[in-house]
């Protein structure tokens, strides 16, 4: 079994970077994402800077309010066509 | 924008039974996969339970851990082999 020391923050940036690709595709705020999401525009924010070790039902609001499946948020966008 | 109360219990779920299956499929224990995750076997266990709010950064472990990228922890089973 491989072992090797992860940093939260590529899983984070990834994480970013598709919410705000995503909320700019839909033409949509972070203040709209946030109410719908019922969460605060600070913490969306602060998300899509990648500083949150964000948690998995706080993802699912945000995929919620976005309107895709969790998992999309955590794939790399190079494999967004493929599945 | 539809607004609708989420629980996290379905998410937690959903990454639960996966860890799960892909854990039994690689015939790892969970003491395998804390110790592959740098994670305390307890915590695995309360995991694969759907008990917890897992952060991105232990997904991300997890996911490594298993050897699998993280999104694929987050999608429904029926979804595995379309991607």
């Amino acid at each position: 079994m491989p072992k090797k020391q992860l940093t939260n923050s590529d899983a984070q940036r990834l994480f970013a970077e598709n919410v705000r690709v995503l909320r700019l595709k839909l033409q949509l705020t972070q203040e709209q994402v946030a109410e719908a999401a019922d969460l605060h525009p600070n913490y969306v924010s602060s998300v899509e800077r990648g500083e949150r070790n964000i948690s998995i039902g706080n993802i699912e609001r945000i995929a919620h309010a976005l309107g895709v499946p969790m998992y999309r948020l955590l794939q790399k966008q190079e494999e967004w066509d493929a599945s």
